[in-house]
């Protein structure tokens, strides 16, 4: 099944990234690889959690654990190579969001949550993750203040609901939606397309 | 339904108030619904998760996504007057803390969980939202060493349901919890009242 | 129960622990109150969650909370000698870990998950609590780059596991995982025993 193989990739990429940053702070063997498995399984484990989606993911499928865990510590034997290959981690980073965003997409719709949900739900798979990655790396996520990426996991996820609705053919909805997503973030990433930023500096208090 | 109008307000203002600290630190406007989607509904959200309360209010009631969301995003566009509206915002704050505390102690009291319980439930419902909101900003929570908040969640939960214990009528014991915390904040805030801080400065390691 | 008396002295050793921890950061008394109870109660709380074990202990037991809440307050007033008892403290904490871990697999083995999941529930349950004080203080977890922790955890919840499918007496595994564990984080800690850290300092992006 190519969404599954498609899908390990996406988890072992993300698990890959995070031990990066685990590495720009020093942490230890043990820190890089609860940091990529908390990274790559995250935001599911998050959506599972907030929809009372049970078991989750990695406890019924154990596999996943040890390849995040795995992954993140491949990273450190190939940690001289991997800033050559920023670019394709970036492209697979892209994918991962769209197929994380399908993904969670679907589990809100055979739960048969609301439409906004749905859309939701693949968001947070999406993008918790990182989210998760950054509190434990004592930053401010960088999803809030970053080029465009929740906002094209939420594109991604209306296509992908909106053309359901309309009865389109499932297969076909799911590769334009993704399709849609993936675009939309690697022109964001080409072109550095920002949201617009809110800068408050008047303390309310 | 006066408490269901006052729940909206009082999510409205949470958001609002967490879109002014995204403000402070440049979030984008994702950045800025998160935030306020997060604060609005995060202290509903970790009750509701600890106590295996499922569906979440949001899940159930996806309009509270949409009004938390568009309540920070309209307060983007009036960020110049907020300043002016502090005052009628602290108020609306301490209005919230008071009626969140009592819908989480209902939440508790319903599954018939113990009265400890019951006024935890309140105090997480009235209180970590701001948690999250501060974790997600890279601060330490202002909870834990701010003006009385938490004790205000406290006392008005235990006079809730030590009135209830009492089988006193239950309109009144909540009118009468919700104004004893309601005063309770405002006097904490008008005379600066704090709770003792503990100073540790040896390090145990 | 011997068990649980010492799960009881492991609770209150880890809300007094992170006691110290909010005075480091002069938080309020509520901040010491809640930062303790978190800490010793929220690996077990996020084990729960995770898995989908419910109700949470401590809401169960109310008076679990209680006593963590209490641990921490005491702790303000006996901050003076803390200094000289932080050899007992390091002990105490090191039983803690042992234990927690097991208790952890022991609700992973009830509700017959695969060893990988029963080892992970263990590690969990011993490290989380650690994670969230770190987290609340604003700090990159003290976990992921410190001495061996999370890998003691892990070691003895191995042994405990591979000892029961070797199907060897319940309590002789049990004791002998504990002390492993005990053995092994004590060492840790009178030699230094470290992880190797990942150190990377080029920048992906």
């Amino acid at each position: 099944m190519l969404l599954q193989a498609l899908y390990l990739v996406a988890i072992v990429v993300e698990a890959m990234s995070a031990a990066l940053a685990a590495g720009r702070r020093s942490m230890d063997w043990v820190g890089v690889c609860m940091l990529g498995s908390v990274t790559a399984l995250g935001g599911g484990s998050m959506r599972d959690i907030l929809l009372g989606h049970y078991p989750l993911s990695w406890v019924a499928h154990p596999a996943y654990l040890l390849i995040t865990a795995g992954a993140a510590l491949f990273t450190i034997a190939i940690a001289r190579v991997m800033h050559g290959l920023r670019n394709v981690f970036l492209v697979l980073d892209a994918i991962g969001l769209a197929l994380f965003t399908v993904i969670g997409c679907n589990v809100a719709l055979d739960m048969q949550l609301p439409f906004v949900i749905v859309i939701v739900s693949g968001m947070i798979t999406g993008c918790v993750g990182g989210v998760l990655r950054d509190v434990l790396c004592n930053d401010i996520p960088l999803l809030f203040r970053s080029e465009l990426y929740a906002s094209v996991s939420v594109v991604a996820g209306a296509l992908y609901v909106g053309g359901l609705a309309a009865r389109l053919p499932h297969d076909g909805v799911m590769i334009a939606a993704m399709s849609a997503g993936l675009a939309l973030r690697l022109l964001a990433i080409r072109y550095g397309w920002n949201m617009p930023k809110f800068v408050y500096t008047r303390d309310l208090h």
